[in-house]
C-alpha cells in the first residue's frame, strides 16, 4: 500500500485546487523541512467539505451499523498497510521514538476497531420501547427513542497525539461510529503523518461504498480555518484537543453562534497524585522511582501527566524528593514534539525556577533543541494561597507539595480545579484520609488511580477521559473509552410511529439484537 | 395533613428570618391578592441554602439507592396528604381548572415515583468494569466507572406546570434521584404553590431521615435571585423551564462562570404540524378538530402547543382552514396563567393580527382578563423569506402555513429552527414526503408524532422532552422522561481500586444487582 503526500487538503474523495504552498513538516530535532509543501484550506474547501458532509449525512446515517463497523475497519486497515513510511514519518515530524509510534499506531488501529465492536453491539444507542395501551384513559401512546447522529463533526488534532488523537484518531472514530460525518482540521506540526491517515480515510471510505464527504481533512496554520470551521452552521458538534488557551477560545465561537453547539474539548490537566505517610513508608522508593517513569515518560508531553505531587512533611518523604530528584538529574534531555511546545516549557520553568514561592530541586537551564527535565517543591499553605502555582506545565516536570497533615491534603482535594485524574498512593494508617480524599476527588476528577500513575490510559468501555472544566470542557464527556461515542448523539423519540419509518433497533421483535428497554425492563 | 403558609423561604430545614413583605400571589382572573405576604430571599438565604446543600453533598450522594427512593416516594406521599388546599390554592393562582390541577397533581406524583423506580432499578448509572489482567503487557488495569451525581443543582420554576414542572416538578425529581442535593428559585407567579410543595419535601425530607440541605426553596421576584444562583460556585448545574429570554440570559451567566456548569433550559417551541394531502383527503375533519382542541388545551399553555401547521394548496385545506377557523370563533376566552402571559398573548396576536405578510383567519381583539383563541395563515414562501414569522406566540393561537408542494413542505422542515416536536398526518399517497419529512426532522426536533398531535405528553421512560436549540440549550438532553436523570451526573473511573472504597454498583459479584457492562457484556 503506497500513498504519496501532495500537501492537498482532502475534500470528500478530491483534493482542494489551491497550489500556493504556505508550510512544511518541521524536523523538531533540527528545524530542517520536510517535503511535499503544505497548502492551506481555503474557504472554498471548507466550504465544500461541510456542504458534502451535510448532503452525505442523511445516506451515511442510514447505512446501519454492520457497514459503519466496516468502514471502521478498513481505515485501521489502511493505516496499517501504509507501514513503514508512515511510522518514519511520524518519528520526523514529531521526535517521537519508534517504539512509542508503533505503540500509538496499535493504539490508533485498536480504537477503530473497538468503536466498530461498539457500533456492532448496538447497545449504545439505549433504545427504549414503550408500547402502546389503547384502553387507558386517555389511551397511552407508542413511544420509542433511540441516540441518534447529529450531523457534521469537526475534529481538531492533538499535536502530542499524532495518530492517536489526530485524523483518525478517537474524536474522528467516536463520531464515524455514531453515524456522523467528520471534518478533521490537520494540526500544522505533522502535516505529513495526517495526510498519511486522511489519505487512508479516503481510501477506506472508497472501497466501503461510503458516500462521498463522509470525511475531509483541511490543512491550515493560524486561527482562522479552526475558527471559521466551528462557526459554520453546517458543523454540529466538536472535538478538540489541545490547550486551555486554544480550546476556551474555540469554545466561545460554539457557545455565541446563533445555534450554539456541543463542544468537547480536552484542555488541561496537572493530575495531582497524592502520596501518603503509610505508602511512604511502606515503599517510598518504588513510588519515587514510578513517578520519575511516568513524569518522563515521553518527554512529559501526556494530558495525564502528574504535575503536582502531594507530600507529607517527614523524613521519609524528603529521602522520597532526593530520590525523584536524583533519578531526574539523571534523565537526559530530550526532543520535544515541536519547538513551539519546547519553547513553552522553556518559559514556564524558566518563570518557576525565578519563582520565590518555589524551591528547585533540579538544576535547571534551557536546551537549544531540547527538553530538560525539572523539579520543583513547595508548601501547601503556598498553593493555598496562590493557586496559579499549580497551572500545567506541559513536558518533563512536576511540583511537590508538602502538607502539614491530612487535614491539610484533603483541604487541597477540594480546592483545585478541575482535572482529568487524581492518583493516591496509601499504605497502613491512611484509611481514613484516603476515604475524605475519594469523597473530595470524585467531585473534582474524571478518574481516580490507587496506588499507580495516570499516564498509560487503558482504552476499554470503562475508561473516562474527562474531568470538570477546565480538564475539560464539558465534565459530562469522556474522549477516550467507550462512552466517548455518546458526545455525538442525541435521543431522538418516534411517537406511534409505523414499523417501517422506524430505526431498525426500535422495531417490534428487536431485529437488531440489541439491548433495549421496553417497558421498564433491561432486555435483548 | 396540615401545612400552613407563612411566605418564608425555606432553607435546609429552617425558614428565612427575612420579614419584610413584597409580593403576594394573584388571582389571574380578577387581580385579587392572596395571603400571606412573599418575602424576597436575601443573599445570605442564598448563600445559607448552598452552603447548606454542599455540606450534606457528600452524605446524600451514599445514602444509597433504596433511602433515596424512599424519599423521592415521600415526597409524593406528603404532597397528595396536603389534599384540596393544595389544588385549590393551585386553581386560585393559576386560573387552571380542577380537573386539571388534579391530573397534574397526579402527574407531579407520578414523576416522584417514576424516578424512584429508576434509582431503584439502578441501571441508568451505566456501571462499567474491565477487570484486570496481570499477565498482559504491559498490565491490564482494573478500571470500572458509573454516573455520579453532579451536586447542588438549581431549578427555575415553569408558571405553567405549577406542579410538575416547579418545585416537586420534573427537574427537582430527577436531580434528587440522581444524588444532587436542589435549590429551587420559586416563580412568583404561584408562590403558595410552591409553598406547599416545599413544606412537603421539607417534610419527606426530616421524615426519611435525610440531610439539611437537601432541598432549599427560595421565594424572589425579578431576575436578581436567579442570576445570582446560576453564578454561585457551590451550584454545579441547573435545570430551567420558561421562556428564551430568560433562558438564554442564565445560560450565558452559566456559560460565562470561571468554571461554566451545565444548563439545562428548556425555552420555545413552535412544534410544527405537517398536514399531507393523503391525510386531508383521508380525514380532514377529524384532524381539524383534533387540531382545534390541541391548539385551545390549556388555554394554549404547553410547551408542546402547535403553532404552526403546515397545508398543501387545495380545496380540502380551505375547507381544513374554514372549519378550525369556526371551531376557534365558537371556543370562548379564557383566563391565562397571570397578567403578565395575558399581556404578551395579546401583544404577539395583536402584531401578527396588523401584519400585512400574514391573514387572521378569526376576528381577534384583545380582551381585559381572558385570551381569545387566533388564527393567522401566510404562505410557504413568505414564511421561508421571513423566518421570524415563526416565532413562538404562547397562548391559544396557531397559523397555517400553505405549502405549493411536498418539496416545499420538506425545505420548510429543512430550514425551521430547533423545536421539541414535529407531527406528520399522512394518508394514502404520501409515503414518499413522509420519508423526506422523517429525514429532515430527525435532526431538527426531538419527538417526532405520527397521525398526533404533540400535547399530552406521557411520561415514560422511552419520551425525549428535549430538542436543538432554541427549544433547549442542551439538544442531547430531556427534561421529560427516564434519560431526564442522566442530566445531573456525570461518569466516574475507578482504577484499581480496593473493593470497599468502590460504590455499591461497580462490586464484584454485583451486590447491587444492577444491569451492567462487564468486559464489554451487558450482564446482571
Amino acid at each position: 500500500m503506497t500513498f504519496s503526500l501532495t500537501g492537498q487538503s482532502i475534500i470528500g474523495f478530491g483534493r482542494t485546487q489551491n497550489t500556493e504552498p504556505v508550510f512544511f513538516g518541521v524536523n523538531a530535532a533540527n528545524g530542517e523541512h520536510f517535503e511535499p509543501a503544505y497548502r492551506a484550506a481555503t474557504s472554498e474547501d471548507l466550504e465544500r467539505a461541510i456542504g458534502l458532509a451535510i448532503a452525505c449525512f442523511p445516506d451515511y446515517r442510514e447505512l446501519g451499523r454492520r457497514r459503519r463497523a466496516e468502514f471502521l475497519r478498513a481505515i485501521a486497515e489502511r493505516i496499517e498497510a501504509i507501514g513503514d513510511p508512515l511510522v518514519e514519518r511520524v518519528m520526523q515530524e514529531t521526535a517521537l521514538p519508534e517504539a512509542r509510534v508503533r505503540g500509538e499506531r496499535a493504539r490508533t488501529c485498536g480504537q477503530l476497531r473497538f468503536f466498530a465492536g461498539i457500533v456492532e453491539e448496538g447497545s449504545w444507542v439505549d433504545a427504549r420501547v414503550d408500547t402502546a395501551d389503547p384502553s387507558r384513559q386517555p389511551p397511552k401512546p407508542d413511544v420509542r427513542s433511540m441516540q441518534r447522529p447529529l450531523g457534521p463533526v469537526a475534529v481538531f488534532c492533538a499535536s502530542n497525539f499524532p495518530l492517536a488523537f489526530s485524523v483518525a484518531g478517537g474524536d474522528t472514530a467516536s463520531a464515524l461510529a455514531a453515524g456522523n460525518p467528520v471534518v478533521v482540521n490537520a494540526h500544522f506540526a505533522h502535516p505529513g503523518t495526517a495526510e498519511y491517515c486522511g489519505l487512508a480515510i479516503r481510501d477506506a471510505a472508497e472501497r466501503t461504498g461510503m458516500p462521498e464527504g463522509v470525511f475531509s481533512l483541511l490543512f491550515g496554520i493560524g486561527f482562522e480555518l479552526g475558527q471559521k470551521l466551528v462557526a459554520n452552521e453546517g458543523i454540529r458538534a466538536v472535538g478538540f484537543t489541545g490547550s486551555q488557551r486554544g480550546g476556551t477560545a474555540l469554545w466561545k465561537i460554539a457557545q455565541e453562534r446563533a445555534e450554539p453547539i456541543p463542544f468537547y474539548a480536552e484542555m488541561s490537566s496537572v493530575n495531582p497524585v497524592f502520596v501518603l505517610p503509610g505508602a511512604l513508608a511502606e515503599r517510598g522508593p518504588q513510588i519515587a522511582a514510578a513517578l520519575h517513569g511516568s513524569v518522563t515518560l515521553g518527554v512529559g508531553q501526556f494530558c495525564t501527566n502528574p504535575g503536582l505531587v502531594l507530600l507529607p512533611h517527614n523524613a521519609e518523604a524528603d529521602r522520597f524528593a532526593g530520590d525523584v530528584a536524583q533519578r531526574l538529574r539523571e534523565t537526559k534531555p530530550a526532543v520535544m514534539l515541536n519547538a513551539g511546545i519546547l519553547q513553552n516549557y522553556g518559559r514556564l520553568v524558566g518563570a518557576r525556577t525565578e519563582d520565590s514561592r518555589v524551591r528547585s530541586l533540579v538544576e535547571w537551564g534551557p536546551e537549544a533543541h531540547a527538553a530538560r527535565p525539572a523539579l520543583f517543591e513547595t508548601e501547601a499553605a503556598t498553593l493555598l494561597a496562590n493557586p496559579q502555582l499549580a497551572e500545567e506545565v506541559f513536558g518533563p516536570s512536576t511540583m511537590l507539595v508538602r502538607y502539614v497533615d491530612g487535614v491539610q491534603a484533603v483541604e487541597i482535594a477540594h480546592r483545585m480545579e478541575g482535572n482529568l485524574t487524581a492518583s493516591i498512593h496509601s499504605g497502613p494508617g491512611d484509611e481514613d484520609s484516603v476515604r475524605e480524599l475519594v469523597a473530595a476527588l470524585e467531585t473534582k476528577v474524571g478518574r481516580i488511580i490507587f496506588n499507580g500513575f495516570p499516564t498509560g490510559l487503558e482504552v476499554c468501555e470503562a475508561m473516562v477521559h474527562g474531568g470538570p472544566w477546565p480538564a475539560t470542557s464539558d465534565g459530562r464527556s469522556t474522549s477516550v473509552g467507550g462512552r466517548a461515542i455518546d458526545r455525538f448523539a442525541r435521543p431522538v423519540c418516534y411517537q406511534d410511529a409505523p414499523q417501517h419509518l422506524l430505526p431498525e433497533e426500535l422495531r417490534d421483535g428487536n431485529p437488531a439484537g440489541v439491548m433495549r428497554m421496553v417497558n421498564g425492563e433491561r432486555t435483548r
